[in-house]
């Protein structure tokens, strides 16, 4: 993702690299494996990555609350995994998802809901697939 | 991205979220137009932001360098932009686009061509488009 080359490289053959500090977080890409749309951005600690692999379900890490998360534990809006990809510096994951309902906890399809035109300014061009307020109760952030 | 709700939050109707400190990179990611592969994963600071709005060309800014990316200046392997949008918390940027070439410095169409086993060993599938010594010169980073 750097695009810089190092003397020292990770073994890219075993995976992301989660080295660089113990609680390293590498950016994932959550995309619809049937449609291509890219549903969220998201991020993952070593501990997610191998929950994620294990469990094939989408687990990141929340930054805001310093944890795992696992998608959809209260929403229900599951993300099952269908590839995972690393990118060409191994510090990036992109991974292919079966998504159950919303991906995006403003109840859109995707969290990419907004398109800035031209002029600037943005565009919400597609309905809610679900209201917020009846999916999370406790936990705005799942 | 973080999915946590702010008291006061920024204006989402202009565009990405660039606050918070003078030099924030937001992450980007950039996806083929047409076929919907993501193709890379990269950083932009207001700046770039801006020339990629202004110019419909690709401009990241390049962390291991500390200076903006014109996207294929080297390469020739340049991105027209198509379509801009940011996710639900705006700290996110989804670019479309028309990539001329190869997306990744390493000669693949994408930067994600390592696909992660059951396993966890990782296979290449694909082949390269370019080969990388003869496109860079003097900038492997480009």
């Amino acid at each position: 993702m750097s695009h810089s080359s190092s003397a020292a490289s990770p073994n890219f053959d075993v995976g992301p690299n989660f080295g660089g500090g113990p609680a390293r977080l590498l950016p994932v890409i959550a995309q619809d494996y049937q449609s291509g749309r890219v549903l969220m951005m998201a991020w993952m600690n070593e501990e997610a990555y191998a929950e994620t692999m294990r469990t094939r379900q989408a687990c990141y890490f929340s930054r805001s609350r310093n944890s795992l998360w696992r998608k959809g534990e209260t929403s229900g809006h599951r993300q099952r995994v269908v590839t995972v990809q690393i990118d060409c510096d191994a510090d990036c994951i992109l991974l292919q998802v079966e998504q159950l309902g919303a991906a995006c906890h403003d109840g859109y399809a995707s969290c990419f809901y907004r398109t800035v035109q031209d002029d600037l300014s943005v565009l919400i061009d597609e309905p809610r697939l679900v209201d917020p307020d009846s999916v999370y109760r406790q936990n705005p952030a799942d």
